[in-house]
């Protein structure tokens, strides 16, 4: 760390939320291809997969608190997560937690948190970011937040887009524009597009071009432009939200939950909302200098641990007894068994008392197609 | 299989058992190669290996019941296994049941055997075959143990030696001289002497030669020329023994046992006998022209299970639950426990309720290093 980041963590030096700022933590999505460690009832976002000694739901707390106060961060999540939530952040308070009763994607996880916070503090701005991801370096990323926060004040679709530092086939990218010119927001450019995950030789390219940036999902914006925006791709989507809006904050909540919840339209927001304000010009990327993942599969897992290097075997697990003769990976225990490798190299070892997963670094990707024949088959008791 | 075989297998056909011919099974030998499925109290004769629906133990009982007799085989092995031993045999008569309070191998094993058997049948020829190994075609080991018999009836130590098939580093050899020149043991030549396993390019050179054949621990003789034979290189053994056996079928055997048992010698049966008696001129080997294995290690275990195609993935347990995405190799499942395997090729995955091991079928033979360092570092709980 530099030595300004050691400064930064100096007593009296913290700075201070950022004003009208609020934080949203949409915490959903199972992390199918982190299978079996990431299950339906224990998400990715449950685990610690940094070694930190706590979960990533709690890591991106740690983030946020600072930056917008830990009264102003909005969880939203499944209703059978709720408990586990509460575990993870005591500080949350009741006031900021939403519950899905089924998940509905992510415009209308996000797209109710901003029409309730609209609701409730008209011209609020909020950032949208995962629970499940991982960040090097908390100041650099402040500094982006900082100025995507101006940028949304400015009418803007703010994005942060992390600079890419290898050529990725895991994340889809964004194609970045002319610099917006915003004196509060120097490093800022316009988006032109968003691509999917590209191949290797297409993300080679991106890398050499210098005009890409990883999407990382983050969205920071007004909370009215935002549902402004949704409202002209998802109008029925919108009404939904705001009639929800509406009730949230009275006795009605959980009858017009049960009512309209349901009929939400599913969708994401990179869809509804990032793409088409892209198109329209009011879309901003921040590029992050940070180091960042999504930790989507058990190669970025392993990657995480072990420090980008190949000859080493990471081991995450409280409890992990692992044995290891001239092998290299990951090795995942979430039981108390004796695990022991000989000679296996790039290795991924899952072991969970009911399920075990062994693949290697190079197929870690197709995990999610097994958790998908799993599902198919009805062996639903491991998923 | 060939026709005659079948014509083998046919009623009344059944050959008569050998005059004067007792089968000994010692069955002993955790079988550290094949951890953690084979442990100190389930060792390697007590498992299914080969997918028959039966121990390897039983197996062995199966094949030397026609041949010696099912009241004609005694069954050498520690006092810990005599139960599951019994449950496995239950033909087995109680007078054909030795056991030892501790391993003191195979000279003590056979040739307690051989002077209990001596005394109580003058004369008597024992043949000794390990009770985990597997054999292909027995009406071929049958026609080799009757050429055996004759050669020990002939004052020989005899043994079994294989026809090597491949350039095997995983066995001992046999160095073959000249043909004995025995009308009923027409094939049996002198022994020049053993060799340990041998590095990949000696073992070339073995096969090429056609001089060497695979030691499967097999030998054959007149109990007394075996006790003889072991007097000469460890008379103290051979006087302990003898003082079992005086006192074997008598009110006194715990007491004698109790005494005489600890002091014994431990040695194999190949140095206190087999090479000196080569030396002497008195070892004969019939070739063995029928598949054998000692099923040492994983390696091993994989072969014999996919029949030598590398593109298999065998799969070994009763309750075993395996997903596999384009993998090879073997899965042995002891628990009940979804094992999923993606893109690993000749992988080895040995799954026990308190411990599992992930190795490749290119190192499976340094398992048996690993179960070392457990036993060093106490963790005996899964030994």
């Amino acid at each position: 760390m530099s030595e300004s980041t050691i400064h930064w963590h100096g007593r009296g030096t913290e700075p201070e939320a950022i004003e009208r700022f609020y934080s949203v933590i949409p915490a959903g999505g199972i992390g199918s291809r982190l299978w079996p460690l990431s299950r339906a009832a224990t998400p990715k976002f449950l685990h610690d997969l940094t070694g930190s000694g706590q979960t990533l739901l709690r890591d991106t707390w740690n983030r946020l608190a600072p930056i917008s106060g830990s009264e102003r961060i909005m969880v939203v999540t499944g209703r059978a997560h709720r408990a586990a939530v509460e575990k993870q952040l005591p500080e949350l308070e009741d006031l900021n937690v939403v519950l899905e009763s089924e998940g509905k994607d992510s415009s209308a996880a996000i797209g109710l948190a901003a029409a309730i916070l609209e609701k409730r503090e008209p011209g609020v701005i909020i950032g949208s970011f995962a629970a499940d991801h991982v960040i090097g370096d908390t100041r650099r990323f402040r500094q982006a937040v900082v100025e995507a926060v101006a940028l949304a004040d400015a009418g803007y679709i703010a994005t942060i887009g992390i600079q890419p530092t290898e050529p990725a086939i895991g994340f889809g990218y964004i194609r970045c524009g002319e610099p917006i010119g915003s004196k509060s927001a120097p490093s800022a450019m316009a988006v032109k597009g968003f691509v999917e995950k590209p191949s290797l030789e297409t993300a080679k390219k991106y890398l050499k071009s210098g005009d890409y940036l990883w999407n990382a999902g983050m969205f920071i914006a007004r909370a009215d432009r935002l549902l402004e925006q949704l409202g002209k791709t998802q109008p029925a989507l919108l009404e939904g939200l705001r009639t929800l809006a509406d009730a949230w904050d009275t006795p009605e909540r959980g009858a017009v939950v049960d009512q309209v919840w349901p009929t939400l339209t599913k969708i994401a927001i990179d869809y509804s909302v990032a793409e088409p304000s892209a198109k329209e010009g009011l879309l901003a990327v921040v590029p992050g200098d940070f180091d960042w993942d999504d930790v989507g599969d058990f190669a970025s897992l392993a990657k995480l641990q072990s420090g980008g290097r190949k000859s080493d075997l990471a081991i995450l697990g409280e409890h992990a007894r692992v044995l290891a003769d001239s092998s290299s990976g990951i090795v995942v225990s979430e039981s108390q068994r004796l695990i022991t490798l000989i000679g296996v190299e790039d290795i991924v070892v899952v072991d969970t008392p009911d399920a075990l997963l062994v693949t290697t670094s190079e197929h870690a990707q197709r995990v999610k197609s097994v958790v998908d024949a799993l599902k198919l088959s009805g062996r639903t008791d491991v998923l």
